[in-house]
């Protein structure tokens, strides 16, 4: 890479790290010579797309054409609907990355406003923060990857624009209820805005008790992020949403790119609505499986840390990159957490039962190889 | 709408206006109590989606709760192989927007670059430039909508990180060849770089006098996007891209959010990239209609703008706005051009050819009614 032109890009974009992808399903296959790959990494709906979705997706094929309608209106008071709040609060984005993207741009100022969160938190908050030119504050996670909400409190003040938390949180699953969160915001400066991932909420329960949509509605600095990746099983067609202020809302909208949400993840997401029985399906199959992972993966000897999402993080007797790599070559792709400073644990999305007896066998198995070894050594 | 919340937004976006948007199909219909509605205002592909591409999207729609592939590779490699460059100089966007956002961020600094474009322009250099803090400098395009180059020069110092042009011009059709631009492109400081928008370049002929393909390939500052929503008929799935100098690509890539491009967009460009019978099909009806247009428009006594584009803009001797009103009420949409500031002017997308046939007859229907009215008055 030639280094003669550095002087036409930003300082800020300079310290970003060249871009390396993972090995995709494919690719795996080939490299192990596998057959079949199960992939428990991303925290995808285990049952795929909804066979209705899929319907729609089909019977909408011959609209791609179109450019999709700007202000995603239909969508929106579909969704507004579904949560029973006015759709004018409510934005649509290009997957939530869209959503935490233009919250920075419309509300922080570059070189002025910092941004707070835990570590380790999702490193979009952090990226998009840097690209903005603004200061990321980082507190860590409080004993047993709990919330320490006076550390967090400790980084803000009059000019932290935006506080994030995710609810319940990746990679630990850690969730707390809303009321908690209500008295945190009570403690924020008025020029702080308290923004709410919200992404593995559906699988939270009971949902009433963790979510903040109530606290959103009731007050005039908290947003609601919501993505239709993992329960709706959307995460291919990119679709996320925020709940805002009503005058955050405005602001946000005015500056959007006007086509960012695709026709087909419109189309998509309004049959996604209306699926009642395909996201009751869901929730039981992750119910179902967390509790047998959880069960299994204790009496493998390791820590299992207690999830209110579709996966779970856990912390191996052996060496984690050891397992990370004995699984894939047995075709199952996990999530190891090192890119999260979380050296030694890793992350299983929940499968299907199927996915599931094959993870906890395969593991079994590379455990037991592994004692036997360390035995004779 | 409160005002009471204004000092948590940025000074930049309390400037952007609300976001309003035109009605839809469906709404046009349920409005003038219509059947059908002919579109002719996006510069969509009047052949819609290829079969081609519509099957695989079909076949795709159960991968739809994927992530996408980060880097888009396989994409880019076939993108390469079409335009037979190195696919380490292309990035894929979220729409050729989400790249014109991207050069801004990566290469601009706020409150000290600038950004230089002709007026009228594509709205979304001047958007985005004011939402990333940076001044938008624009220049009058010269007599008959040709490029004035001097004038544009006129604008740019040593702080002009990127000059914005867009060939061939939206909405006048206006199209130079590269040999041109390479002449405008000498005269630039070496700290600026020229983004050349190519949008309507596959209806351009011949393509290879007007493309700044090989500019972008021999230079070091020279940038081309293109999209697959116009000849490739994927408007709705949001796939653009930029040809970038590779130091610019590197860095482009770092920043992008990494699921930007859809799994389908992704898929359905790889299919629409093999199609080469549906593109040598629409560009045979583009270059049939833009004549036939042409040439009824002026036996009309309208000033058309001769148009290298899958459109025409046109200046019609009756009120352009009572047109575009009238048309409507017929179930045909076009495009007036006041929001470019041309009050007297309109755009047509060139349609199939029933659909030009509808606009004539139409048109030919109001303006005689018009003629009548007028001199009986």
């Amino acid at each position: 890479m030639n280094n003669f032109r550095h002087e036409l890009i930003r300082s800020e974009v300079l310290e970003f790290k060249p871009y390396s992808s993972g090995l995709g399903i494919d690719e795996i296959k080939d490299k192990y010579g596998l057959n079949q790959v199960i992939k428990m990494a991303s925290n995808e709906n285990p049952l795929g797309v909804s066979p209705s979705v899929q319907e729609v997706i089909r019977k909408n094929a011959s609209l791609a054409f179109r450019y999709p309608t700007p202000g995603n209106q239909e969508l929106c008071g579909a969704i507004g609907r579904y949560l029973d709040i006015d759709p004018r609060r409510i934005v649509c984005g290009n997957g939530s990355d869209e959503i935490i993207d233009l919250l920075l741009r419309v509300t922080a100022e570059p070189g002025i406003s910092n941004i707070a969160a835990f570590k380790p938190c999702f490193s979009i908050y952090q990226l998009q923060s840097r690209l903005c030119g603004l200061e990321f504050r980082q507190s860590p996670l409080g004993s047993e990857f709990s919330f320490d909400w006076n550390g967090l409190l400790g980084l803000v003040d009059e000019q932290t624009r935006i506080v994030f938390l995710t609810n319940p949180d990746n990679p630990s699953g850690f969730a707390v209820p809303s009321r908690e969160i209500e008295k945190f915001y009570s403690k924020l400066p008025e020029s702080t805005i308290l923004v709410i991932d919200e992404a593995y909420i559906d699988f939270a329960s009971p949902v009433e008790q963790y979510s903040s949509l109530k606290l959103a509605l009731k007050t005039e600095r908290v947003v609601v992020l919501r993505t239709f990746s993992k329960m709706f099983g959307l995460a291919g067609l990119r679709l996320g949403f925020g709940v805002f202020p009503m005058f955050l809302a405005d602001y946000i909208r005015r500056v959007r790119l006007p086509f960012s949400v695709n026709i087909l993840a419109e189309k998509a997401g309004l049959a996604a609505l209306e699926d009642l029985i395909f996201r009751q399906t869901t929730l039981d199959l992750i119910l179902r499986g967390r509790d047998y992972l959880g069960d299994e993966l204790s009496a493998m000897g390791c820590r299992v840390y207690p999830s209110q999402a579709n996966f779970i993080m856990f912390r191996p007797l052996e060496d984690a990159e050891m397992i990370f790599e004995k699984l894939l070559t047995r075709g199952i792709i996990i999530r190891p957490l090192k890119s999260y400073g979380l050296q030694n644990f890793l992350r299983v999305s929940i499968g299907n039962d199927q996915e599931n007896r094959t993870f906890v066998t395969s593991l079994k198995a590379i455990l037991s190889e592994q004692s036997a070894f360390d035995h004779n050594n």
